[in-house]
């Protein structure tokens, strides 16, 4: 099993996940991931025919009578081989933890999964049509409800790693969904401050945050109820949020017609990137409200933030978790505008 | 001026610095500052005859006699010629921009150095011998205390990046010296810890941490006064923190021969890296106590961070700032003992 330690200086959260560098690329340097082509890679344990390479599929979406675990599928879901946590007895959910003690640790269990966006090894999610996309927008729905529904789990954190320089170790296509016995701390430290600037008086923080840039000059797009812009104080040149107009604390109770509104503005979002920057590496990642909340509460809006990873952080940001960015994000949104 | 912005949503410090766009490899992919080979090379403004290519030198260590701004130096201070920060009337801590307010930013200025450790364009830190490494630790701590002494500082913030991948876009080694107007989030968030850790009885969190780690399997060296462990949670595999054994709040309070001593322990740290890992990418950084600290203080304990950079930071890092880190510090400490 995973554990769950806590940097005695800082309390910060770290999982140790030994079994994951198993991996072969999992110390590569980065640059290994890059797409080329189209169609099937032999070598590719998410390619159809390739099945038995991974465990058995948790969700799939396919046409009525296909068999489990053969080709044929449109979109298919799979514990990762190599997962950073598994299933276990109910572990901590890190409170404890921040209780004194110099060195703290507990084993950590939970779900690690892969959501294979389609069969096509070469698509990446802004090549994929828009019934494609919004495919896996559902299925970032249906696996966010059926993890909160486990025993101890207290978050369930959905990312997308694209290319080379993006984390991602293989480059077919995919997302993956992590259920953790604990609330990450930056969704923590978002919900904080929601929670502050609403008692200060002000409404939900986010729907102000649309208000104050739908007309602004780092609105990226403004269509079927969502809005999408570049943050006024990014982490990384070009960081984009996509967020839904009308205020909403979970992502997980969109309607499917919600999800294919999503899935077509998220779309052109990730192709204004793909044509703009070059299809460059990215991060895209949903932050929603933690399983504690409420399923509707005033403060928390539910989003998506894209982080293109053109630049690298160095020392100066490791060593002060503050970020030097170059692009100003009012230039990145015209660029991004222009090629939508 | 570089404007400073604040995250809305998370209260994150952003330093906006577009001059420094103009820098050609800013929104390169990594891997395009690797070492290789001995001697000077022609197009490197760091290299002996090429003075003219960086600001006015403002501390050398050279022989007497030897003219300002021309070869025959050992060491060379200058500021950055494409700086994150610049000089200029003083500017706000930070503070005032955490009050309410949606988006918030402001002037920001400060000073940016780059220490240039040695003539010799291809020797990174780790292949300097002790007299160089000790003349760098010299540089690092008369930077800090000039700076502390400018109005308006609030913290200085010395970095190594090596290698590419590193955050480096000069292969001639050498440190950067942030001047900034407000302590980092990171520095301030280990002050607060240690002050909590102390109030809830314990003494110099630090020292704490010394005296478990310093028979333990994550210790690395323990050699004239320096002690150097695995991190107990990693943000990076084979992170390593440097420690003075006994308490000191400020490495700029360090004289001469505690310098080379420290030169000396970091030397054979670097080392075993070097040749454990095979010269890594890698960050180093400094943190000591903020200006606004007394000079001696019984909480804050000053230390070096050494991050290789191996293992990249994908969207669950991104996502949740919680770091799944694949090699336990135990095994990393041992292969870096055996390499000493």
């Amino acid at each position: 099993m995973a554990e769950l330690r806590i940097n005695p200086v800082t309390g910060e959260r770290v999982i140790l996940s030994p079994r994951r560098a198993a991996r072969p690329a999992d110390l590569a340097r980065p640059g290994d991931a890059q797409g080329g082509g189209r169609g099937l890679e032999a070598g590719c344990p998410f390619c159809p025919g390739n099945e038995a390479e991974t465990p058995l599929e948790v969700m799939v979406r396919a046409p009525e009578g296909r068999l489990p675990d053969q080709p044929g599928w449109l979109l298919r879901v799979v514990p990762n081989l190599y997962p950073a946590l598994e299933p276990g007895k109910r572990t901590g959910d890190g409170t404890a933890s921040r209780e004194p003690g110099l060195l703290q640790s507990s084993p950590v269990a939970g779900f690690h999964e892969v959501i294979i966006h389609s069969p096509d090894h070469h698509a990446g999610l802004a090549e994929l049509d828009a019934q494609g996309v919004a495919r896996v927008m559902e299925a970032y729905r249906d696996r966010v409800l059926a993890h909160r529904r486990e025993p101890g789990i207290g978050y369930v954190q959905v990312i997308l790693n694209h290319g080379g320089g993006s984390g991602a170790s293989l480059s077919h296509s995919h997302s993956q969904v992590f259920a953790l016995p604990f609330v990450p701390s930056r969704v923590e430290l978002e919900m904080r401050r929601a929670r502050a600037w609403r008692r200060r008086g002000g409404g939900c923080l986010f729907c102000e945050l649309i208000e104050a840039e739908r007309r602004g000059e780092r609105l990226v797009l403004d269509e079927g109820g969502f809005i999408a812009f570049c943050a006024f104080a990014p982490r990384f040149p070009f960081e984009t949020w996509l967020l839904p107009r009308a205020h909403a604390s979970r992502f997980e109770g969109s309607d499917d017609a919600g999800l294919e509104a999503l899935g077509e503005a998220l779309r052109h979002l990730l192709g204004s990137v793909f044509r703009g920057l070059g299809d460059p590496p990215y991060n895209l990642y949903l932050h929603t409200s933690p399983c504690y909340a409420k399923a509707s509460h005033p403060y928390y809006h539910w989003h998506f933030e894209l982080l293109p990873r053109l630049a690298e952080w160095g020392g100066f940001e490791m060593a002060s978790d503050t970020v030097i960015c170059t692009v100003p994000p009012e230039e990145a949104a015209g660029l991004l505008r222009s090629r939508l």
